[in-house]
């Protein structure tokens, strides 16, 4: 194998295909970048065995020479070392030659790197997906879905189905679910490049799937292909795919949990309400639980409280655009709001509340296509 | 005590100092910050009792009223939260009352934090200094003086006096060395502010008090004053004082290690060499002792290799300005020559080898107020 590359090309497929790689991996071909070389340009691999990212350098783009291939060829090359090595050559242009015993030369300028690569036959075939029905959707729409959910998903493995966020397409609406039994988020959005009106329910996909995705999409409208084949879900763009495996298991019906009635209703300015919660908890980085106190005042005004025994005591007052319904005293998990508000991007919020031992509702004013569902605390 | 005061103002200073707060400190006072307000302003004081650091807000500067004092007393106030909590606040403006009971109450729009504080009377005195004898330096000179020779201190405590940073004051020349007995920055500078023509030596500054001084100090041209008691050193600027204790025990008689002569003198663009050996180290980031060997090639080039078993090999030719005198052949630890050339102002160096086994200079190009000096490492 031998061809000369262009650096910045490389050095941004070696970053997106690295982020499939784990640094925990105990098999070694997958500590390892698969790079092929052959007529058309260059392919790079990178995989954990669930989640793999495959990016593609043409010959050729935009009338610009990328690749110059000399000799086809493939090889297996450390992740750890190259993206770092290449970024540092010093000059535009890299040249790639690999000799008999997997051993590749990188020259650029006056710097040689001759590493120690592994056979890349060794390396596991990347899962057959039919794309036969698939649904494309801008790739900046994708990007906004996954902030806005899957922050909530559970980060323990009690329950591994709520490690991943749920899809489901009917009519050619999709819903984004995520939760971790003390707070859910949930996204709708419609999807417009549906030909074949695909529809699925149950499809459940690893959070760190889709946080590696939305690192390595651009923030643009370009479409992207969606396909859900079997146990796999693949994200075509342009020059790069992404496989994941699918999570097993039957995903909660969380359409239930959501309460529709209210027994309070206040309407409130984010940015107020998330300044006075982010205060709120300053005293309590230490502790378990970040709860805080809220009930309302004569004023029309919330009261926001947290106590950290030893430290100290903070007390909010934050205005509301509009109080309505029952008096108010509650105590939930601070911490999960702060999440939920950060990605919210409304500029007024509503929330329902439902009593001191009922979960609440909160939602941009005005719009049902986004929800956020916080469990109280039993405080005593 | 009670006083309002603005919040910008509040946050710098205790941002300043909390700089000399070591989080690891087991004496519960020396976590707090030291708050005394009188009838001229408000004094701000942390101290891990090697260092402390103390720094004043004024009730006017600028024509601006900074700090309005309705009642003088003081408090001492966990470091720990406080930084982040009145950097937080939601107004411009904020109010501090403290009651008998040691609590503060922090007041600023919509936020009232009541956060337990210490009896002041238990905070440490600061060490007198007597002020007759200083000079004078801007603090720009000072904190490049600081940057240049600091990263050289030791880091290991077997020998004390090496974590410290030497200074030698004579006929106006303040000579900075510091070492870890594999390499040293040397630095000189003229003081020109010196009226009573102050002189000493034997003056070790713990390394960890000049990196904090380095960080308060804004890069200016205002004078700052130093002043050398006993065993004690004070830094004075316009609204803040820098205590430090000085270390203990011998400097080593560095100057008998810089050999005057040369056997070999190369001249080299100090950013082609930086990169070269940030380069030729890029696999070896996991060795221990980082090892380059240098050699010079018939071209007049010097070729720069480092092999790391298992990974691979890197070679790196550098061009030189110059190349004078015998045949090169040295191993050295690359760390330490990245660490000079990245506090190197200038474009261009000259470095003087003395043979494969014996110390080598850098020095920027015909200037003599800044030396590194390097040991070779054995190598079969």
């Amino acid at each position: 194998m031998k061809f000369t590359i262009q650096r910045d090309a490389f050095v941004q497929s070696v970053a997106d295909v690295s982020k499939a790689i784990s640094p925990r991996t105990t098999i070694q071909i997958l500590t390892g970048i698969k790079i092929v070389a052959d007529q058309d340009g260059i392919t790079l691999t990178g995989s954990d065995s669930d989640l793999s990212i495959e990016s593609f350098i043409p010959k050729e783009k935009d009338g610009e020479e990328l690749v110059n291939i000399q000799e086809e060829g493939s090889i297996v090359l450390q992740a750890r070392f190259f993206g770092d090595m290449i970024k540092k050559l010093p000059e535009t242009s890299i040249e790639v030659a690999v000799n008999d015993q997997f051993i590749a030369q990188i020259t650029s300028g006056g710097s040689v790197f001759n590493i120690n690569g592994i056979d890349p036959d060794e390396y596991p075939r990347l899962p057959d997906v039919e794309e036969a029905d698939l649904f494309r959707m801008p790739k900046n729409l994708l990007k906004t879905l996954i902030r806005q959910t899957a922050f909530a998903v559970s980060s323990v493995e009690t329950r591994p189905i709520l490690t991943g966020i749920h899809w489901h397409l009917e009519d050619s609406v999709l819903t984004c679910t995520a939760t971790d039994s003390h707070r859910l988020a949930m996204r709708m959005a419609k999807v417009d490049d549906n030909e074949n009106n695909l529809s699925f329910s149950n499809v459940v996909i690893p959070g760190k799937t889709l946080t590696e995705l939305n690192k390595i999409l651009n923030d643009t409208d370009e479409l992207l292909e969606v396909v859900v084949a079997g146990n796999q879900i693949l994200f075509k763009g342009d020059y790069f795919l992404l496989y994941s495996r699918l999570l097993e298991g039957n995903y909660p019906a969380t359409k239930n949990m959501i309460p529709t009635g209210s027994k309070t209703s206040v309407k409130l300015e984010t940015k107020r309400l998330l300044d006075a919660i982010e205060r709120a908890l300053l005293l309590s980085r230490e502790g378990k639980n970040n709860v805080v106190h809220v009930k309302n005042l004569e004023s029309g005004e919330l009261e926001i409280t947290s106590v950290t025994p030893e430290v100290g005591k903070v007390t909010e007052h934050v205005t509301t655009m509009s109080y309505e319904g029952d008096e108010l005293k509650i105590s939930f998990n601070g911490k999960n709001l702060i999440d939920a508000l950060r990605v919210m991007e409304a500029s007024e919020v509503h929330i329902n509340f439902t009593g001191a031992m009922s979960p609440f509702v909160l939602k941009p004013i005005d719009e049902d296509h986004m929800l956020h569902l916080f469990s109280p605390v039993r405080t005593y």
